[in-house]
């Protein structure tokens, strides 16, 4: 992120699957497309070894509840309880310090 | 984490690494043990594909300062922008709301 746009928010989403995920792929992909979509969305980092770990980072508190809120995005939090998620942990954070390094 | 220890904090660590990891595993694992003895130490969640995702979640700022300035974890930090990352950004968050999902 760069700097002129602290302070701003991380959602940090953490979960583990059941071992039939039919479907699971293509509706993450929708909905990290339709994310980008939305006011107020910055980035997003994800990986899934053991645990899956999704951040997704946003300019203000309303833009996160929107998302959450967002139509489409209401049905795959819905499939992802009914189908796919046996445990997940959502934590909304506020990011109060960055630093980066780049290999030179 | 516990509804009692809130607030706390988070520590989004990403990283992209070289193609020669030797020794990265050991130190990885290493380090974890040690971040699990230090004061303040609440949790992490770890996951790696093309991006690696570290969260670390902490009591208070000050436990996260000790921990960057413990001396093998410092040792560890020259190692890995000398040899194992060609990239990484730390994020230090508050953690502002929580919530968790079981499967039934």
């Amino acid at each position: 992120m760069k700097e002129d746009s602290k302070p701003y928010y991380a959602v940090i989403f953490t979960s583990t699957q059941n071992e039939n995920i039919v479907g699971y792929s293509e509706m993450a992909d929708k909905m990290e497309n339709l994310a980008k979509q939305q006011k107020g969305f910055l980035g997003m980092d994800s990986a899934r070894n053991n645990i899956g770990i999704t951040v997704s980072y946003w300019k203000t508190i309303e833009a996160i509840k929107n998302w959450k809120q967002q139509i489409d995005h209401l049905q795959a939090q819905q499939k992802g309880r009914a189908d796919w998620y046996s445990w997940y942990n959502v934590r909304i954070c506020k990011v109060e310090r960055e630093y980066e390094y780049f290999k030179k």
